[in-house]
């Protein structure tokens, strides 16, 4: 097998405040990332439309982040929907963000499931395969390589975009541990988290195990910083420096 | 000035259900109508699928319904938006639908604004600005003829059908008289009422004034029946009775 | 084990509507119930005013049904909920419902939970306890016998009133057999339905089997007729007739 | 005129976190001040339940701080609504609080309504009439002196509050100047609007005129801060300086 030697992009959950309650320093990272994935079921249309201009300016590629509609819960806790809820549920809101990407002339660029759908769509391959019948024709759906997700998008045809977590730990499976707090990262820990995985595409899990993802030589992959962690804005140039390294390395430029 | 001699369509506004909540007889409505006004501010994603899998069925033009986000006030209460505001909104409820139509490969055919926006849109010319700057270019807006929708459409180049409703009174002024709750039509006077807007493209105000709209010959005019009101069966049937017999007398089919 | 010869009430969820989505025909059902459950979930707090004054005009005890956070499903689709957020779910809702009861005067009867939360309090002992934990010291519980909400309800203290389905049929083990669309009940099976519930204390399940629940002599047991069944007031008049027979039979008034 | 020389407590509003959004650093301003106001119209539960909790830690005097019904605009956009609608919103509210104040064994303190609607209350008699219907007898409302607020608290024999504020300016009729996007205090101009309000009870308007409250000997007098401006936290504790400085000069501790 050849060693990991794909182009690494990073992506960045963005959009996710609400009215008057604001959540990342979106503005600090625009700078610093290749693709956005711009929260669409809040309903706060003037967020939206102000983080798709962003995209525009910076030249980011602008994808839609879906999540169950549960805002109260900010899409962090695990509602039960029918397929066909499901399904329109992600026909629904990553409409609602094409709207904003015509008017800025912007191609939707990938769709990638927010929080608990994210989690749903790692493990079981029903919800999966409901979000992805979702998506418009052709759009790729960013996602947890080796999961129900990847199964699911190559069952129905639709491109998979595999990422790897700079700011989240994993356990030997290759599924995410998620906290409901998420603590501060060590900033040398962290380098070599990412290092690994961008390096070797593969990470060291809580328990010691490797997980190896084996990506394809024309995987597209990418690397996610979430703008809500402790840190975040560190966490994301970190990660860029890496990244530029490496790709630079390899010969992107 | 020529006689009122146009062709006269009948839209009607659907898919107003909310989860378990149902509204109109959609159902029984879909054979006798040209245009359906679909609900997309009530985040029902499913009722959306299947108004819209039901326009298809039907051959109904499918245009979007947006209202002011106030869910539990059914978009009738005043809510006061910054322009800012009123534009993403429309943008996102309208971006919605095109999702669920981009699906059936059907095409939007108009936005007309829900409930309390549209009396807003008629009174208000910088509300019903900015609600026209968030429809996509070359969509026609419905509307009430001769109020700041008329005007501001205008202004803007967005294309402007004009409607006149079957099952709803007017002020001398021609802006509509809305009752919180609706009472059921008289069979003979809802004829005599819709027989003269279809025929002469005018009507009674509720002080006996004689409100003529003076419509372009080539104006694209509809008759609105709305789905929740008492008899709302017996009066679309009425109104296509009407419309059909005076169509074919023009020559249309 | 003496034969089942305790009183027998009536009750009833009420005061589903949701601004301009009405629900189960209420003001017909009124004349014919002891107990109300009314919905404090739907933050429609002028319906929620209007069927607690209606209660007392017609003298019935007025209770609280709190339902999950999840409006667009009506309360019926499961929402997972750490314990802390289903005990401080209850207490708000059932606070807000005191406060309408406070302007008129009237205590509050009881609590019963709302749909699936309802469910998940029969199945899930830990859901049982958080929401036990949000009552209102002193305040019996509504809820399903032989399952975990009589067990959470004993280890905790909470007074409990144990009820049976006239509309919804059951399996052998004595849970519920839930329909997402409720289908209308023959009037004579109903009748058989109800007349050995009021009568037994006991149902047949759907495969034959006696449920038999054993009620102690001095158990609060109560019939659950649902607002929005199909026949809904048909079924209501049935209960009642045979619940004032059977009461009368028993030397109750 | 005897000079104002009334014991003068300070007000936060708090508790206006929804779900995983955060508002103001609440934890850093409870041990400032005599009166909460808690959020109780953004249903999150469990925000008000930790906020009732920390009252009753500080020994905090908790109040209900109702809202327009209008999540996504924070409460700060007008919404129109019917006399009974305003009132049942705000027995909702209250009523939900006060469930978390049952269950710790604090009394309800007083009510102030919430942003926009407090603004309503100010400068529209029947909104503040319809406001001050919902709140429980005998509770004080918190306002400003001087307006419609005051107005039909006298006329419904509703116990008032007057409340100064420390981090708002005034206009010369003594209405505040509302900005959306809240700007830092210079400490010094805060210092001298703050021990205006305390010491003389008046306030220079922004043109200069003089607002003199002219408060009654035995009036409940209250300057309020907000959890949410820039420098929140050394706003209340300058306040808090004067406001002891003060009333330790008045011979109150």
């Amino acid at each position: 097998m050849a060693p990991f030697n794909n182009k690494v992009l990073i992506n960045v959950d963005l959009g996710e405040a609400y009215g008057n309650f604001k959540c990342g320093p979106d503005e600090e990272l625009f700078p610093y990332i290749d693709q956005a994935n711009i929260a669409c079921g809040f309903h706060d249309a003037l967020t939206m439309a102000a983080t798709v201009r962003a995209c525009k300016t910076y030249g980011i590629a602008a994808g839609a982040h879906p999540g169950l509609p549960d805002l109260q819960g900010f899409g962090r806790r695990e509602l039960v929907l029918s397929p066909d809820e499901h399904t329109a549920n992600i026909v629904y809101q990553v409409g609602a963000l094409k709207g904003f990407l015509d008017r800025e002339g912007l191609l939707l660029s990938h769709v990638k499931p927010h929080g608990m759908l994210y989690g749903l769509c790692c493990r079981d391959i029903n919800v999966a395969r409901a979000v992805m019948a979702g998506v418009p024709k052709g759009i790729p759906v960013v996602g947890l390589p080796g999961t129900c997700m990847e199964r699911a998008a190559e069952e129905l045809g639709v491109p998979f975009w595999a990422e790897m977590f700079a700011d989240v730990r994993y356990y030997a499976d290759g599924q995410l541990v998620i906290e409901r707090v998420r603590l501060p990262w060590d900033q040398e820990k962290l380098k070599k988290h990412v290092r690994q995985e961008v390096e070797e595409g593969s990470v060291t899990a809580i328990d010691g195990t490797l997980v190896d993802w084996h990506f394809d030589q024309d995987a597209t992959v990418t690397v996610c910083c979430h703008s809500d962690s402790p840190g975040c804005v560190e966490i994301v140039k970190t990660t860029r420096e890496i990244v530029d390294e490496v790709n630079k390395k390899r010969g992107f430029k």
